[in-house]
């Protein structure tokens, strides 16, 4: 097999290594399989190319555009799949570690352009929070907007997960509107980059959008400004280093930072042996120490389980982890690979030697194991290998040290309290787990607990079929930790757009908000359309449009005639002295239900036309009662328009119920399907 | 005058100065009028007093308790605001200032206690968003929760709101369920002490949740740990000196800070002389510069004029400018009063004659005005100046050089795109402003421009009765800026209470993200009451409690009755084969509101009970059309309990209709408001 030369593409140029080109070995041979690097790479025209190419360009489009643009890129990474598959196994990584990898990393991006869709506009601001009253009449109001930094995003990637780590950064930013320069680790840089390759030759990126550095970053950090931001996963070491750089703290520069993490699993008070969920921690333990060869920053260092059942957590763990196959990833037989390199196997030998001194080896010898299809002594082999600390509250490596591979450590916890302690001794982590099939716990680990963990996986005999595992951040759910894990936080759904965007509070009439939004807001100008907007197509409906109905009188007869015809006979509607004594109305009042229903009989336009369906109705309150004799009318406004398909088109309209003396009886925004 | 002795309260006690203490000069007459500070101060017992004994105590409470608690307090502090204002002369303000220094602070905090009422729960967990559908039944889900942080607040103080720069970052902080330790800065420190005072004297306050430090910190930041928070406002030079912090980095202990800001405010093309914008920009320009002597960090230092109009904005701002009387505060005819010390003086001089290497200085002479009532040359005075840059591209230091006094920079733009790149040159700003009608000017701005200001402030005829100031920052809105205003955000409502809180992503079954929020999720289990719910009074009433309705027959009579009733005769209703060439519906089907009315028809208790009315209902989707012949029935289900004062307390029910398939046709959520 040739040697891959790794390349950079920087400011829109492929540069191959060169001076300062560094090897990289095969983490099953020890042989050198590629060459990263490239001293000459010109960081600062990098980062002009992206600020002055890449940004415009993702910025004039909407995060629409910039949703399918992720979908696409998803699609045709999925299409090729394969090609990065059959590179991965010479990271150590077996097909289901790929999966985890490059189908989760796929998965992710697919995430995103979904949520870009539904829960962002097709715009280029996002309202972030509803209008804030900053008046008593309403003419001056606030709200919070999100716009893209006009900078650009420098993603630092740890070596575990080279598409995953690329792409779960990658997506939030692109669909923010902020283009990336990727740096993964050189270990596994070349599985990135044929990721790159395929997205850049998909033609689907626009230019400046990406660029990758294959080998160092050099000395880009200290080109950077205050409209960019650099998100790193790695070492709680490097990530001090960088996080200390001058210009990032002169500059305020966002600095995203996900590190070590001494992720620990508590076996719940009630999950003793025999219960489903003794069977099912013992399994997610055994899977989370294995699985990528335990080189999984949420993995699961620290095993809190009952005094009283640790030895049959060892007993049983140990038994479980005996069965796990150690070899050549690319053996179907295999269930676990190697480390990444024999640099990576060097310090978790050194790291579990850190542990022994507090805690003993119970299961796994570095020194006595089974390879097959690989020469163990030139391949990045280890076992797993399981520690018991006995003495978990005078021990401080067992809560400090991270072996990054598939060693964990059993501690035992006299009570709750104790559990919750042991869990926060991590000073701070990326995920903590409880199997407990008993709420109350959960909830007690969760408040005891919450501060110190970025997220807390609870599973047990009801969830276990559909359960996504300790170990998996979740596109929808925030990825990160604080303290000792970094204190910065990924995905999360549109929070992990919000990294990339800078929140500004706007305040100004309710114009100007609706102009910089998008969004009509109460206050702001009405438009008189040429016609009743029902029958307009979706294209041509203006924000703002508007329409005024005649009034009704609602009558007690049509109160009576209602609560009869609905069963809906609340005493406040049938009976005077009962109504009267209910501190809120001045006797019988008609049914809220009564007044939608005669809104929509006023606005609604019978015949066939544009808008297809009601498809909901958000915010509804009811201001004021409305007795027999008084009569209603209906402002209905189009407030926000948003596509959905080819065909069809969301209006979400702002609707007001107004009485004879113009005082507001009903709000509420109704949505409606609307044909293009 | 005796000279005012300012202590610390530390662990619990107050402490006088002692070795180390500082003298402190009156603004107007240069006398030591207070002396402060004591190297003896025990900070390693301080923090474990706020950490062992007021976070715990803070954290029992509710956050409905604590926003009581605000309110409590900033009810007291009105109640004894006379002395505040009597002392607060001697920092060199006027009764206008101390109005929003003293009144601001007090109204902060009642915002944050409505907030705490309104939107946030009577619970222990603040619950983030919506829950994530992780799994196809779910029987996974995922939910975001916020905790209090486990640590203590730190707060560093600037010297120009000693009352405001307190209670400010206090009352998100106290809501959040965290203790505070506040350290002023020592120039205004006595001021704080009173307010601190007042507060402790009123009883309202846990033991450990307020601690105070007069005079220097010590070595206090090195103790910090990763559940503490340093929240700092002041310079630049001061801020990167404490993020740089070896504890902090390493230990990524949160860092929030509002520093140095080149605030702009920019005349629209639109407000030419002769409009009211342009009248209204003189009149903000002018008061920013000269309110609190221009010590605001959100004070306009640039004012970004079109080219045209630079002549005529210097002319008006100088005529207005004129007229500040500047003295002694305590006179009633002052406008101005001094700067903070004879120190600050000579900064501002220093600061001036920088601008004066890029500006000329049209308004204003240090060495020639008029001080009424004090001593000019021993008081710390000095009179609004103004300065022209006529070249603003090739500047750089009336970008870059905050003089923290009553000195503004005049600088012309040829467009638009211009303006905005001019703001921009700030490099990230606490606030900008644009005086406009013109809604489109206003967009532009806001998408050009966003990223580099924290807030972005639009007044205008439409707005100008109720506007609240260029200057001025709201709870309800973020206050912080990017890049060189510190990268931090301040207030903002609940986004001001998240950053003393840990936000942890949740995943779990629906019984465990029931119990841990507090809040019933589709698919925990139900409970079925004693009696229907609806006459079951509120405190009574468990979350989760549960009623299933008998089914009703929805006939093709219904429907026509109903259409013809209310007047909504959409044909989707009443027309077969209209209905059918709808892409949604099979043919006629029901109206959603007639489904709505006949789901209240089922569930409602028709007598006198403690349901006093249905106020609202939120998220209702219609999932599947209900044709004639198909029965509906409902699932009502209490999800979530908040009390709303002493008689009633608002119970938001989850309501499901279903078929005779038991397909569900609709899903909302309702409100009513329930006696206790």
């Amino acid at each position: 097999m040739s040697i891959i030369e790794v390349s950079s593409f920087a400011a829109g140029q492929w540069i191959a290594p060169g001076a300062g080109a560094r090897n990289i070995a095969s983490a099953i041979t020890g042989d050198v399989i590629a060459t990263a690097g490239n001293n000459a790479l010109d960081v600062q025209a990098m980062l002009d190319y992206a600020r002055t190419t890449g940004g415009p360009a993702l910025r004039k489009m909407t995060f629409h555009d910039r949703a399918r643009l992720l979908k696409a890129l998803a699609l045709h990474l999925r299409e090729h799949r394969q090609a990065l598959y059959d590179l991965s196994f010479d990271t150590g990584a077996t097909q289901s570690d790929h999966m985890i990898d490059i189908d989760g990393g796929i998965g992710t991006m697919l995430v995103f352009a979904s949520k870009g869709r539904r829960e962002m506009p097709d715009g280029h601001v996002y309202l972030d929070g509803d209008v804030e009253q900053l008046s008593r009449t309403g003419s001056f109001l606030g709200q919070h907007i999100c716009t893209p930094l006009q900078g650009v995003a420098v993603h630092i990637n740890a070596f575990n997960f080279p598409v995953w780590g690329m792409l779960e950064k990658l997506a939030p930013t692109l669909l923010a509107g902020v283009p990336a320069i990727v740096k993964p680790a050189t270990n596994s840089c070349y599985v990135t980059e044929l990721a790159v390759k395929l997205m850049l030759d998909s033609g689907l990126l626009p230019a400046g959008a990406l660029q990758l550095v294959s080998g160092g970053l050099g000395d880009m950090l200290d080109h950077l400004g205050m409209q960019d931001v650099v998100s790193f996963t790695g070492s709680a070491h490097t990530a001090l280093k960088l996080r200390s750089n001058p210009v990032i703290l002169e500059n305020s520069i966002r600095f995203v930072a996900e590190q070590d993490s001494l992720n620990a699993s508590i076996l719940g008070p009630d999950a003793v042996p025999g219960t489903p969920e003794f069977d099912l921690f013992i399994k997610e333990v055994s899977r989370e120490m294995t699985t990528k060869a335990g080189q999984k920053c949420t993995a699961v260092r620290r095993i809190i389980a009952p005094q009283s059942q640790t030895d049959a957590v060892i007993a049983a763990l140990s038994a479980r982890l005996a069965k796990t196959t150690i070899g050549d990833p690319r053996l179907e037989s295999t269930r676990m690979g190697a480390l990444v390199s024999n640099g990576q196997k060097q310090d978790v030998l050194e790291k579990a030697a850190i542990l022994a001194q507090e805690a003993e080896r119970v299961f796994g010898d570095p020194d006595n194991f089974t390879v097959d299809g690989a020469d163990a002594d030139k391949g990045a082999f280890v076992p797993p290998m399981l520690f018991h600390c006995a003495d978990p509250d005078n021990a401080q490596r067992v809560h400090d040290t991270e072996a990054f591979g598939p060693v964990s450590t059993v501690m035992g916890y006299r009570d709750l309290d104790h559990a919750v302690a042991l869990a926060n001794r991590g000073q701070g982590s990326l995920v903590a787990s409880v199997i407990t099939h008993d709420a109350q716990v959960a909830r007690t680990v969760a408040i005891g607990s919450g501060a110190y963990h970025g997220r807390l996986y609870f599973n047990n005999r009801d969830s276990m079929k559909e359960s996504t595992g300790h170990g998996s951040p979740l596109p929808h759910m925030v990825h990160g930790g604080p303290g000792r894990a970094g204190g910065g936080e990924e995905l999360g759904g549109v929070r992990g757009v919000k990294h990339y965007m800078q929140r500004t509070a706007i305040q100004g009439s309710p114009a100007i908000l609706s102009a910089i939004g998008d969004t009509w807001v109460p206050g702001a100008p009405e438009i008189q359309g040429p016609a009743h907007p029902f029958t307009r197509k979706f294209g041509d409906l203006a924000t703002g449009e508007t329409l005024y109905t005649d009034p009704r009188i609602v009558t007690l007869d049509d109160i009576a005639h209602f609560a009869n015809f609905t069963g809906d006979t609340f005493y406040a509607h049938m009976d005077e002295d009962a109504a009267r004594r209910n501190p809120f109305f001045p006797g019988r009042v008609a049914h809220g239900y009564l007044l939608l229903s005669f809104a929509a009989g006023l606005f609604v336009e019978p015949n066939e036309g544009p808008v297809l369906a009601n498809t909901g109705l958000d915010g509804l309150r009811f201001m004021k009662p409305v007795s027999a004799g008084d009569s209603i009318k209906v402002r209905l406004t189009v407030k926000k328009k948003t596509p959905r398909n080819d065909d069809y088109g969301e209006v979400r309209w702002h609707v007001t119920l107004t009485n004879q003396d113009d005082d507001m009886v009903a709000e509420y925004e109704l949505l409606t399907m609307n044909a293009f």
